[in-house]
């Protein structure tokens, strides 16, 4: 029999839907004190025994026992399969897993939550929130004109499964999606996809510009000052991508050169953002703590991509959204 | 020949529409100083001559000229149609014009900027814009949960053209949507249509309730201190219909007993608002200056109407949007 390694509040949102599955999996469990059990009978175990399979999502990464719930999969001989809840395989942990892996498969249903992100980000700046706030805090009533989601036009980079959710929602609100990505061919939720090379022609006539593509040595610092000076004056850029896609100090001088017009940032170089950073307190930019995934929804949906996952597992079956070994092979 | 009446901004953007019909229909305009022009010929004219027909939006209604304006449309003896750009027909200017011309059209393409108006406020509240603006003035970096509207349960109540606008784009984006309306079945955007007799029941189970019913003695105050009390304490309340359909002592009380959450209003009792009024400074309230509408959208969106209406003018087809005579019978 297989085992597997659940945190215990995991374990303890799925137990209903774990239940015909306690004949072919044992589950043991690791809880914030750092304690073993065995799921099934809820004895305490001196000690994880070795796994085969583990489930690492926030309640384990963000965990004050963190330390032994890495310690517990990286020291089983025999890891068959981590799923994580992830959808990007950049973090230096996760490298450690997946080099330790036998099968890796990422999770790509936090991609509805911030695709919501952007939408709050893009309306709160075509319906001038700051302008609206900036009256009601001295209680002033005067119009102030804004511009709709309906008609805009959205240039999004890396058009993967963020990319994807922010375009069905833009295109069903009425704007008009031009993904750019490198594989060619129509993709839901765009009127267009566009190769990597027609970047610096599509930037000009986007109103909002999001950068969502994974982090590599081509996308590295590519939110760069040419990058902005092709940008309209009156354009929005946002990043739910990687804080290393953007240099951030040619971000401010081109907002305070008046192009683009605004920009919000889920993510940054440094993280977390020290409180002496000047993105804090730049007048043109909102900055989320890397939260836009963060939502019950986001829990769920990755809760629902393991458990699909694992009767696949266990019934032989490929296990889908499956990451090549090669990805984990260098560093 | 008939004549039609413009304010001189709606003739500059329209010029190009209306070449065609120039054989047809006289175009007279006003300007800002309350100058009269002949369109076609541009002579300044002495006075307006009598029209037939006119086209009332918000170039003529917030004009310097407002009064010239409104003067010339009512001492003609022979208003044959006039083509509001509004919705709504409580205004006492709109409804003197009710009165006085044989035939009275709506548009209703103004919704369509009002929906995004109640997205942004939802999204604004369900990610946590106060808490997560509140931590970027201090420079702290701590993740905030939020929730999503994907999932989220509406309450609409009033569902015409401003509540469809707003259940098409909920449901797209994966909300649920009720929609509260005296005429039954099934109508766009709402997963359910209820009558308003369920009020009280529908209340307790949304997470955001939105008020755009038409203003009438039913609903002048529902939004009282038993509305609110049926209210989750989780729950949103959202106003896009009148000031005088919301009881705001009752809703401050309830928000200070915290229940309903927050609120987000667009229209007040008395508008322009008081600076000194406490609906400004109260923590859980946002209010926009009836500005919801207000986008290049909706402007274009009113032209569309009367254009299109006015092709059946003079085709001698019937009209759309007609308001029943009797609709302006009282006061």
């Amino acid at each position: 029999m297989k085992t597997c390694l659940l945190h215990a509040r995991t374990f303890a949102r799925l137990r209903p839907r774990l239940k015909g599955l306690s004949a072919a999996v044992r589950i043991v469990t690791i809880d914030d004190a750092g304690k073993a059990h065995d799921a099934e009978t809820s004895t305490q175990l001196a000690e994880l025994p070795p796994i085969d399979v583990a489930f690492g999502n926030a309640d384990g990464f963000y965990s004050p026992a963190v330390r032994e719930f890495m310690t517990a999969i990286l020291k089983s001989p025999d890891l068959d399969w981590f799923q994580s809840a992830a959808a990007g395989i950049e973090n230096p942990a996760l490298v450690m897993i997946g080099k330790k892996a036998k099968r890796y498969t990422t999770n790509h249903t936090q991609a509805e939550a911030m695709a919501e992100w952007a939408l709050w980000q893009a309306l709160d700046f075509v319906r001038e929130g700051p302008a609206h706030r900036a009256q009601q805090a001295e209680g002033t009533w005067k119009r102030v004109g804004a511009r709709e989601i309906r008609g805009s036009r959205w240039l999004v980079v890396g058009y993967g499964s963020i990319g994807q959710a922010v375009g069905r929602r833009v295109s069903a609100l009425g704007g008009e999606v031009t993904g750019l990505r490198r594989s060619p061919g129509p993709a839901e939720g765009a009127a267009r996809i566009v190769a990597p090379d027609a970047l610096m022609a599509e930037l000009p006539r986007a109103d909002i510009v999001l950068l969502c593509p994974p982090h590599t040595p081509e996308t590295e610092g590519m939110g760069n000052a040419a990058f902005f000076a092709a940008m309209a004056p009156h354009a929005l850029f946002l990043n739910l991508g990687r804080g290393a896609l953007v240099d951030e100090a040619a971000l401010m001088a081109a907002l305070d050169a008046g192009r683009p017009a605004f920009a919000a940032l889920d993510v940054t170089r440094t993280e977390p953002l020290p409180a002496d950073n000047p993105l804090w307190r730049h007048p043109r930019i909102v900055i989320t703590p890397h939260d836009s995934a963060d939502t019950p929804g986001t829990i769920a949906g990755a809760d629902d991509t393991f458990l699909a996952n694992l009767e696949r597992y266990l019934k032989g079956e490929p296990l889908k959204h499956l990451v090549d070994a090669s990805a984990f092979a260098g560093g």
